[in-house]
């Protein structure tokens, strides 16, 4: 990147200079979901179209961008900005959960948990699913399997067994 | 392998091209499931504490192996030895399923589709559940999902969707 900026003309080092500013100004966090935007209300929140009554719970922006291209998924999404690792220090209180447990009263009847398939995020999953079940709230997790287009010898034994293990019925 | 081979002591190389040879004259497929073996029967099919009601339909005797690493499949498997590939010219009657069908009848209550989780895959699993239904089976299908460990960020499309469509409940 540092060869890149050096090539560039003058005035285009100045526009991106410009351009990293504006970022850091004027990108927070959207008031309801948390995740990125320029205004007050991110685009999904603010779109009437979506379905209010589920909730798509991930770790950062770039996965809403996931899901986003997907085009499938209709509802809404909570950000947490990370996940709860004690080794890393990180506690339940350092992610945005009190903000999404303000959430939970209005029409909420599902809550998607679309945390990474790690270690990480199956715990704060299950911390997140404990939560909100005593809210009798529906709270569902993204199924395990094998990725489609991928090659069964490739997959590891754990995704072979959960792959096995959610199979369904023809 | 060409230099592999010409590096090795004499003696080495000769008992290297033995073991060829006997791997072609030995090694056959096995008479009831036609996974590769050396003898009539493959340890699997022999084997009294494996679940008889259950058969793992895969396209290779790679895939086997996959499915041994989980140590959790219980049941028996068939190789097809390909998948129906209209493109490639392989049709239904050039794989080992008048040899799955021969099986069916005792005590048989679920056949797994384990094929690859590709358009041939796809394909010739829909032809296998076609065939298998009208005779009373339970025929299933492999989860599709997020792997285990992997990231969401760089899932694909397709894959996130189906995992999103598969979710289950907590």
């Amino acid at each position: 990147m540092a060869f890149h900026v050096l090539n560039l003309p003058k005035e285009k080092a100045l526009y991106f200079a410009q351009a990293i500013i504006e970022a850091k100004e004027k990108i927070h966090k959207c008031e309801v979901c948390q995740n990125l935007t320029d205004s007050k209300i991110c685009p999904v929140c603010k779109n009437e179209a979506r379905d209010r009554a589920v909730i798509c719970v991930v770790e950062s922006p770039r996965d809403i961008l996931a899901f986003e291209r997907t085009k499938e998924y209709k509802g809404l999404y909570h950000v947490l900005h990370g996940l709860i690792s004690p080794m890393d220090g990180i506690g339940p209180e350092q992610l945005y959960i009190k903000e999404l447990l303000k959430r939970i009263s209005d029409g909420v009847s599902e809550v998607i948990m679309a945390t990474n398939p790690t270690v990480e995020g199956e715990a704060t999953a299950a911390y997140l699913a404990r939560l909100l079940k005593p809210l009798g709230i529906k709270v569902t997790r993204l199924a395990y399997g094998i990725p489609v287009g991928g090659n069964l010898e490739y997959a590891d034994e754990i995704t072979l067994y959960r792959a096995l293990e959610g199979r369904t019925e023809f």
